[in-house]
């Protein structure tokens, strides 16, 4: 078993890592939960007949009562009126302050299970189970939660720590290609922001077979880096914004092409290229920085570019809207494994653009 | 000008208490929220027409871009849809996480426009501007901000501290003698379990007129009290219930008739003085006190005794519940200003009753 510990200050959580953790959630829960009596599973519907049963059975074995809430699989899901029938079903369940929310799904399922975990009784216990590659690497880990609403993603939400992340890479095998691929975008980010040895052993993995032979080493170390970043920033007023390496560009795609065209992994991969050729241009970026993401992204079938209107553009970086201030700070790599945030005025980005 | 500080630390606020004050509420905003463009300021269909205009010229001079958000006044609008509501026109006006959320009304409108300051862009800034006295006395300090649920009150919130409560003894002079009163029970609960001066003091003023002659000082002596409890107890986890002095077979009454026949302050104040009498029954509580509790809500033309079966009771202290335990602490006084939190049999409270 791997084991990453987030010590934050009186809220420390662990991250579990094994192949077949699954079927140990409930010891696992019961050991940072020993006051639970009930558990509200939340999941989706793509996930939920998969792997719900052997979560539930599992938790029921370590005398939790459960409920399985299932959601409808997509991000359209990530909404008030889904919030709400998770609110309704914790209240009709009978949970108390010391009862759990379980989040079992990719991170759709995760934010809106975790963000009503945050509100119900004013805060109760939350678990994650994250089952795709992204909500492993990304957003089971910084305590992020939020739902959509129609003027954007990610807009209402919480600071919510889990009290414990189970990751079982068993769950992966079931993924699609695409969106295995769409976790790879983040575990290239990573080796880009943070750990040029670790971008190379990922360059030797070289597709999705090499990569499962050591998904386990993997994924903890995508959660190291990402627990490291966040414990010095956790309510993302700086250093967290290095996470954002190609996201900015990226969520021009998403947003350009409303989120159904790409996937965020397939945007942000995109987004990380063209942020090492500017880069480049600019004189920031060591030369050849573009081609190693590049490569690395097209061996995982990602995207390397993608088509953007400047309105899109303009658009994404909020130089639309009166109010969201000139400058915007762009994650610029200094070489691989290293970042240079760069405050820049928007207008000069968008020319660069 | 009566100032309190409540020191929470990292988040340390004042409460501001002058008679007049609320010409001068943005100029006391711009001091904490330097950064601060946009106020959404949330309010209710009785109070917006009264006190609206007064508040947004006073933060428009200050340099603040204002809105008003306007609710339908009651306590039907701590509902999930409001808040929706409220998110949707955050973001419409353009809120940015130096942005702020003022609440401009009673306990509703503070709870609600709480949550929404609480989740909106995981969490901005929120000022208090009570214009009730029980919100004055009561929900403006302490930090718990929630909605309703169809299943129950305050069933999903949040604890988000404000920057700022301002408080203007003016606004008091506006409200029907029965919404007068509702705070009262409040104020005299605050003599009950902690100061036996100031519940002398309360008899002393007697009346109405009496308390706003000495107005600023009685807010002021509540608000340091619960401030005292709060900080002793941020989270709700132990000292904070002594403030519930009243309160388990005051929301037996508010229950029982739905919430429609009794406001909370008249179901807090017959809940006080049965709770008395139960005390003196078992020995615990002085002899006496129960008469002068009742005198003085009396005074306030609060009831002293409401009608209400047993089972009424029963659903109240959850023992109709499976999961909610079988025991309850209930709060009795040992005198005049001193509590004696006592855990007792669900069952037993029931047959005293």
């Amino acid at each position: 078993m791997k084991t990453i510990t987030v010590p934050l200050p009186g809220r420390e959580y662990e991250i579990l890592i094994r192949w077949g953790l699954l079927k140990e959630a409930g010891s696992c829960c019961r050991r940072v939960l020993p006051k639970c009596r009930r558990a509200l599973l939340v999941s989706d519907s793509n996930v939920a007949p998969l792997y719900g049963p052997e979560a539930e059975k599992s938790l029921q074995e370590a005398g939790f009562e459960t409920r399985l809430h299932v959601i409808p699989a997509g991000e359209r899901s990530k909404n008030a009126e889904e919030l709400l029938c998770i609110w309704n079903e914790a209240m009709d369940f009978g949970l108390t302050r010391t009862d759990a929310v379980i989040a079992l799904g990719g991170g759709v399922v995760g934010d809106l299970a975790g963000f009503a975990a945050a509100t119900i009784l004013r805060g109760i216990p939350f678990v994650q189970i994250p089952t795709t590659l992204l909500a492993q690497v990304d957003s089971s880990v910084g305590g992020k939660v939020a739902i959509d609403l129609s003027a954007g993603k990610n807009l209402v939400g919480a600071f919510w720590q889990p009290r414990l992340v189970l990751m079982d890479p068993a769950v992966l095998t079931t993924l699609p290609d695409e969106t295995f691929s769409d976790g790879m975008a983040e575990v290239i980010k990573y080796g880009c922001i943070r750990d040029r040895n670790f971008f190379r052993r990922l360059e030797g993995a070289g597709d999705r077979n090499g990569i499962m032979e050591e998904i386990e080493e993997v994924l903890a170390h995508c959660c190291r880096i990402k627990a490291e970043v966040v414990l010095e920033d956790e309510l993302d007023t700086g250093l967290r914004m290095i996470l954002n390496f190609g996201h900015t560009l990226g969520h021009a795609y998403e947003k350009a092409y409303h989120y159904e065209t790409y996937t965020h992994g397939q945007a942000v991969a995109a987004g990380m290229v063209l942020a090492a050729r500017l880069g480049q241009r600019l004189g920031l970026t060591e030369q050849g920085t573009e081609e190693a993401i590049s490569a690395l992204c097209a061996r995982f079938g990602l995207p390397t570019a993608i088509e953007c209107s400047i309105e899109d553009y303009t658009a994404a970086i909020g130089l639309d809207k009166k109010g969201s201030g000139s400058e915007i700070t762009v994650i610029f790599l200094k070489t691989l494994g290293e970042t240079l945030p760069t405050k820049m005025p928007k207008r000069e980005l968008l020319e660069l653009l």
